[in-house]
């Protein structure tokens, strides 16, 4: 498959055609305030493999991350030290760190809830962690047991330990732009959890339209407060693409001067609150708009598409990347 | 199926917090340039239809036709009155326009390649018509047979012999972001071709990414260079999805005063380019983007995910749009 994949990509016409319409992009474009470079966070591993119903092996996982890590992609979110209890498809946490080739100049990042969780993922010699807050009170009980307040409490002793270590702490905010139970989510709302996250520690602060309700309009508002509290270059986009408006949202926070995108090959990661419908959007889509506007990724879109092949075939699932399924429909 | 569509879109609590979060949307957003209205323009019975492998049953067609024009859209382009021979999917054309209900406020338009095609479909009582160039020589031979040059030749023809019966002739330029065999199409070529076609009379420009490889950058170059030479107000914007870049397009194109976008219910027709892949974006998802950025359309989402589903389930396929995927879903 791979090799086929390569064929394509080194000399198949149709997709000559493709990539010279995206590689002649470059430099052609001028929008105000799009950013020269963007630092995609693949969160394929983790946000996207923690939501399949079967146990995914480590070995296509291990696979699957050292393929990721080929990519020119700097950033990768592998796991998460969550109770296996609740998240049983991240037990092997420490089997994926120990196991993954480690590569010069890319970051393996784990999620961790609590003060447990980091010193396991240190342990476990994680580069970087992630907490996970929200900025929905319902949201946050029913996803992690506590008020807002309560998990900014159990961060805050992360970020503390983490210092000590010397280890990145990324903050997460979700339901940014809507939460599954409340409905509409204030952009004051997410900027003060944004706030605190930055305040404690946090050198990037992730937004994610959790249930991807967002449009590009309530992007420009979520992203006019929260960079009054947090500078914009330390705020990232998590963009899901429920109702298809994930590459708009995303372009409506480049022009905002916003510089890092968390996306999932393949689209990996169902949408938990719309059982069969989509959910993070595919970093092989995202690379493919950034080609398209000339802003650097460093990243090799056709090893992307050949990873995401990879995982999408391990899983024996479609792709849920539409550049993916054009590539492979055009054979 | 439609009874339960609507329960749903009457009293689901998903529903409920997702319509909120569309709705509330309203006069929250500033964004430039952003038109207050956009008129959608309905394709899925023809563009969508045509590329169907099966031929889809007339009352099928009529059905779907009355469904639609019960959305509030007031234009919806029905059939072609292109030879059987070649398109046998649209040899119906006479029977639709003569079975559907016609409603006072909507449009029903027929593509007419040449006079004969336009005499047809002015018999079979179109109230508009629109004729199909091409802004590369390539396509327009492999598409239409013979060159850029004698395309416009023909459809002055078209354009005369309207003016004389007093029926709008609408334009449409395909290949405008790239094309199949060419790959690169210069944003002055389409320029050229677009000013042909609206000097020779046509009321309406619409620009079609036929292969749907533009990103949002050459979106705004094309809306650049034909607007010098059409006026904005008279240019639509015809979005492929097939590398996911739709929306994203459609929103640049929104901000440089586009406001005419055609799209297609459920994302009805593939790419024939690209066999599997997506091709038109879906007017749900459209109108989604349009409610969210406060943007007027005149259009019931909750009909057109109906009409949606009456299609997608007549022809035993899944929808293509994510709107109307993501509600399916959240039952």
């Amino acid at each position: 498959m791979a090799a086929t994949i390569r064929r394509i990509l080194k000399s198949g016409k149709i997709l000559a055609n493709h990539c010279n319409v995206q590689c002649r992009q470059f430099a052609q474009v001028s929008i105000a305030g799009l950013p020269s470079f963007v630092k995609i966070v693949e969160v394929g591993p983790r946000d996207g493999l923690q939501n399949e119903k079967e146990i995914v092996p480590t070995d296509v996982k291990v696979e699957f991350i050292n393929r990721l890590s080929d990519t020119g992609l700097s950033v990768i979110e592998v796991t998460s030290f969550v109770s296996p209890k609740w998240v049983p498809q991240m037990s092997d946490h420490k089997e994926v760190l120990d196991r993954i080739q480690r590569k010069s100049g890319v970051i393996f990042s784990a999620l961790t809830p609590n003060i447990q969780g980091f010193q396991a993922a240190v342990s476990a010699k994680a580069d970087e962690v992630a907490i996970f807050g929200a900025a929905s009170e319902s949201f946050s009980k029913k996803n992690i047991n506590c008020s807002i307040e309560e998990s900014l409490n159990r961060f805050q002793q992360v970020t503390q330990a983490a210092k000590q270590s010397n280890i990145p702490v990324r903050g997460y905010v979700s339901c940014v732009l809507g939460c599954p139970y409340e409905g509409d989510v204030s952009p004051d709302k997410v900027a003060q959890v944004a706030k605190r996250l930055y305040d404690m520690g946090c050198y990037e602060i992730s937004l994610g339209d959790t249930i991807g309700v967002g449009t590009p309009g309530q992007v420009k508002q979520l992203i006019t407060s929260v960079s009054k509290v947090v500078p914009v270059e330390k705020l990232a986009i998590h963009c899901h693409d429920t109702y298809g408006q994930a590459l708009a949202n995303i372009f409506s926070a480049l022009q905002m001067g916003v510089s890092v995108v968390d996306s999932s090959v393949s689209g990996l990661g169902g949408c938990p609150y719309a059982k069969g419908a989509s959910g993070n959007v595919s970093t092989e889509d995202v690379v493919y708009l950034l080609n398209g506007l000339g802003i650097k990724t460093g990243v090799d879109v056709q090893k992307l598409i050949e990873a995401g092949q990879f995982i999408s075939q391990s899983l024996g699932q479609k792709s849920g990347s539409k550049v993916a399924q054009a590539i492979k429909s055009s054979l």
